[in-house]
């Protein structure tokens, strides 16, 4: 599975080269592919805000190069590169506040640096830090298709109909994707006869990117608004909700795109499962439970621009991007770690404490 | 309340005047205000299906002014009229499948003919019985205006906090609108703060129209995309969704604009309460339940058009632009003729027999 998964690989969205980053630019996906490059903490903590780079993993990842590039620039500065490289972390952190991803990422290399030895090249280790943090995700990835399609089978062994939301797919991650890895290893499996993609306003990472990664990957795809989702569910025998998430408290509660939670609440209506897919790079255990996620509000002209016109009324915009979905409404987490069903603090507890896979 | 309801009201879709029909295009809202005008039943058939005019009640009255075009067309052809006048009939009740306004407003005028004296004009009288459709559905969103505020009142007597989709107003009928006139009325009461408007993928009904016409009345609005209704009622204290029909059937099954069904899982989730307003023409006794409705599909390219670019991938889309809500999970039916809660075939049986008001 693992070595098909890489075979059929297309999608990128990361690329650490020449000691710069690129980052594939999704705002402009699918019409034209364009790579972007970055050689500095504030150009990349810039292209986090405004979403050439998005998903949670792929965040964390873009987050990390970004701090490499952030202590070069330190170092040759002068000789209190640490204290001045606070800054850099801070920049980074909060580029988007939603997500746990960057700010696990930098934690691994704050903890990294405090690690550093005498002998050791501050930048070197740091960038070799990175790039562990960017292959380990890869890995995970892997993993979770594989404990996914299991889960599948193990429910129901008929063909299946699964509905997805916004994306978590390889332009999300730095690798196969997490709902998407998922979906593409069932598929390779002949486990998957539509998948349905929500085209997740407003910023349509279903229809835009969710949507041109599968249909490359040649899986049926079947594209509808947001509000089908429960009309669909009702009428076309879908069997599983696969999503990914942007940060998992210590409850199992899950913040995702907006849209996920009514898609939940939908999901549960109509006995459809439901399953999350994330790193555990993901789960936040000092988060007691949802309502402690700072959810990202974005402008309205999200909403507002149409073909480049802006509706002329004055109308107030409310674009909260994420949204909660509680744990009583979610039948599994697939981690890398394993697999949590009806997650809850102790079964999480109990997951984090297992020994890292990779 | 009838005086201030008339004395507020600003929008209209629907003009007759100098025996041609004008209608205010509505695919150009609120970008520009452009007034095109019919003197075929072709081109009203066109106008329909194109959504120049939209909504189940606009639609009903257009397609009797467009049958009225067609009888003086067929009148000044020939003596065999009435049944060429048959295919007009077919061409206007076909132009849009699920709403049931069409149809209903077609037969009033063919029973008008069936009862056609020999001394009476055909044209004169189709006209009036036109004019007449047109006025009864003004009149008729005044009445359910007053009932539904009566109902929201009984149930709360405090600040209301409602949402709503698609556009079920001024612009979707003759006069103030269905939901939009409940949503009018109580704002003129003061039980109104806030209406939380679904954008409703995929055509923007709330965002281009409901938006426009709350905002212009004052009544505070909050735009929203379609998948955040779940979380605005989990965090924004929502007490009633307020929608309008395309079609009842006789057991109190409600075909509406896509994403309404969605609507109602969620308000039931969250103990919203949940009111349909339509007028009796939009009741039709003749189909048991929503299971026989025709629900129209749309083409793909009103979800793949994004600021005239086309998305170039080969995904296939599923456009169904109505769903079905089911009875038990509607709180109300607001009617003309009376209110019915929760809805069920005998209720709505004893609901139609009851005489018109208008």
């Amino acid at each position: 599975m693992r070595d098909r998964l890489l075979a059929a690989e297309k999608v990128q969205a990361i690329d650490w080269r020449d000691d710069a980053l690129y980052l594939l630019d999704q705002r402009a996906l699918p019409f034209t592919e364009t790579w972007l490059p970055y050689d500095s903490a504030a150009g990349v903590a810039e292209a986090i805000r405004t979403m050439v780079v998005r998903g949670a993993q792929a965040i964390g990842i873009s987050a990390a190069y970004g701090l490499v590039l952030a202590a070069r620039t330190r170092l040759a500065a002068g000789d209190d590169w640490r204290a001045a490289l606070e800054a850099d972390f801070a920049l980074l952190a909060r580029a988007r506040p939603t997500a746990v991803n960057a700010s696990w990422a930098l934690n691994r290399l704050r903890e990294r640096l405090q690690r550093l030895k005498e002998t050791e090249d501050p930048l070197a280790v740091l960038e070799a830090e990175a790039a562990a943090i960017h292959l380990s995700d890869r890995e995970a990835n892997l993993t979770m298709a594989q404990l996914g399609t299991e889960l599948i089978r193990k429910h129901q062994g008929n063909l299946q109909t699964v509905l997805t939301h916004g994306n978590a797919g390889a332009l999300a991650t730095g690798g196969v994707g997490t709902a998407l890895g998922v979906i593409r290893a069932a598929y390779l499996e002949g486990m998957i006869e539509r998948v349905y993609v929500d085209e997740t306003r407003p910023w349509l990472q279903g229809s835009r990117l969710t949507a041109w990664e599968l249909a490359s990957d040649g899986v049926p795809v079947s594209l509808n608004v947001d509000g089908a989702a429960a009309h669909l569910m009702r009428t076309k025998g879908i069997t599983w909700v696969i999503v990914g998430a942007d940060r998992i408290t210590a409850n199992g509660d899950v913040a995702s795109k907006i849209g996920t939670y009514q898609l939940a609440v939908a999901a549960m209506h109509h006995g459809v499962r439901f399953m999350v897919v994330a790193p555990s790079s993901s789960i936040d255990m000092s988060m007691p439970s949802g309502d402690d996620i700072l959810l990202e509000e974005r402008q309205g002209r999200e909403l507002l621009e149409l073909g480049g016109q802006r509706l002329t009324t004055t109308v107030e915009v409310v674009n909260p991007v994420f949204d909660v979905t509680p744990a009583d409404l979610i039948d599994a987490i697939v981690t890398e770690k394993g697999i949590v069903e009806r997650p809850d603090t102790a079964k999480l507890a109990q997951l984090m404490s297992r020994k890292h896979l990779h």
